[in-house]
């Protein structure tokens, strides 16, 4: 059965139910940043995931990486599997700016996390949420 | 029409033609790291891609993640979209282990590169066209 790591769960905020992930806000105020967790007991890595799978990932992908070019006016994104410190897989989708605090390094270890603030956040989950629903095809869940 | 960026080809070491991307090997002994170029001119982000070239992405991306794991007995793959230096949109795929240099952080301006020796960088190179060759289905030019 599939349990969304506590490492994972303890740095983010759930946001919605993909068809294949779970939608992952991290809480961190630095940067728009969205996790996909597939629901997959035991996967590592996107080569293992079946070819079913990929494809719907790749949808979800795009659907997160749209909102936060959309949404968050990101300049660039940061997409990566990376798992070095937590196994399961999760996929990150970070909107960079030429502005942030450590561009054009990469985020992870880079600074510690800024929790949201509580109006902050509410804008920021509307936001997402009013991406995912208009995007075509995404069964959500929220 | 596409050219390589000239920073990517400083850095690295052209493997292969696939259907899409063209294969580099990173020159940097420190770890085996190979990097997927689409040949799409102007493209920066995999979201931008079309659907025909996400799916042919998704093959040639699994392929070097089987080589990876295969051949190179990667503990773990990183795998990774950023582009925050070199805009041109590249794909890098990191075999990572355990006992490398920087685990468990990112390898992103972590080490100065090792340039390959000779000796090994052919052994490398072996081991890449070796797998690529036995692929299934990838149309690859050396």
């Amino acid at each position: 059965m599939f349990t969304l790591d506590p490492q994972l769960q303890k740095d983010t905020i759930a946001i919605a139910s993909l068809p294949l992930c779970e939608l992952l806000l991290m809480n961190d105020a630095n940067y728009p940043w969205l996790i996909l967790v597939p629901r997959r007991e035991g996967a590592r890595e996107l080569v293992e995931l079946s070819a079913d799978d990929q494809l719907q990932f790749l949808q979800e992908s795009n659907a997160v990486s749209r909102l936060l070019q959309t949404q968050f006016a990101a300049e660039k994104l940061n997409v990566a599997a990376l798992g070095n410190v937590v196994a399961q897989l999760h996929i990150h989708h970070v909107a960079r700016f030429v502005s942030d605090a450590v561009w054009p390094k990469p985020v992870w270890g880079a600074l510690p996390a800024v929790a949201y603030q509580e109006d902050r956040l509410a804008e920021v989950i509307e936001l997402i949420y009013g991406s995912l629903a208009m995007d075509s095809g995404l069964e959500v869940v929220f």
